[in-house]
């Protein structure tokens, strides 16, 4: 372990002197993002601010584990705050890291069923649009050169192909 | 545009003062990641220590964008730094940020078809083992609770449903 050179609110930078020379190593306290998907197998989408990319995205939604909160309970918390929506059926679906070269920020992935309750943002004011989209829609678009996030595209991989092997959660239509 | 507190190698880290309070954003120069797949639909996989998740992980090639790099240039690259292998045909699959609230990577990613060479690293050494493996059982092993790589899992919700509506990439089997 080398030694720091930034220690912020949610991330802290270290330089480790390795065999190769110095290697920048951000930490971060680790995250999770929630795969929602109606009756009608559609995935549900925030659109929001995003400082780092400096733009808007539409994005699963997502957040920052607090000190001590389990990635589940985090999950819950975080669908609820983003969208006003709670889930009655919760499954892990993996856990991911977004940018390990540099970066030990861990992604924790959960399939949320049976939501209940009204779209509609309750505490997190950076959601400006809530929408229900085919899975192929969001795949359309990153192809066709709107930019994407990262964490809804590993997620749709789950839903386009169930690695249970008992159907996909999402059949392609 | 708030204020650097790190400038490194590879990133730099700024404070930004915003309504919501000062927000950190680390900056970086953007990167590639490639679908190489072969005929019978099997993509290739390195194996390799990433300083900043502090363990080796099973990914698809990458690498970082050098200054005035393309980032088709880049993929060529990295490809045949990393396996050894060439492509006689690119696509460009989308673009996506790895982790947009705090950091501005952006991720070009390629699809790579019709290989050519013999897999070895060439000038990389961090690369310990070349694979090629079944999309399903990449899956398979990331949702049965093996630690996965969140660019890989973006490259295989398109392999597993092409955007272009003409069949997928790699059809399930």
């Amino acid at each position: 372990m080398g030694e720091y050179v930034f220690r912020g609110r949610l991330i802290a930078v270290r330089v480790d002197e390795t065999e190769r020379g110095p290697r920048e190593v951000v930490e971060h306290p680790g995250a999770v993002a929630i795969l929602a998907v109606n009756e009608r197998g559609e995935v549900l989408l925030v659109r929001q601010y995003r400082h780092g990319a400096g733009r808007s995205l539409w994005e699963i939604p997502a957040g920052t584990l607090e000190p001590g909160e389990s990635p589940l309970r985090c999950a819950q918390r975080e669908l609820w705050e983003e969208t006003g929506l709670r889930a009655r059926r919760w499954r892990k679906l993996g856990t991911f890291y977004t940018s390990p070269g540099f970066l030990n920020e861990l992604m924790h992935l959960f399939l949320a069923e049976e939501l209940e309750g009204e779209p509609g943002p309750q505490t997190e004011d950076e959601v400006a649009e809530i929408s229900f989209r085919r899975p192929e829609e969001i795949l359309r678009a990153v192809g066709s050169g709107e930019v994407g996030d990262g964490k809804t595209l590993a997620a749709l991989a789950f839903a386009l192909a169930n690695p249970e092997d008992d159907g996909p959660y999402l059949p392609l239509r």
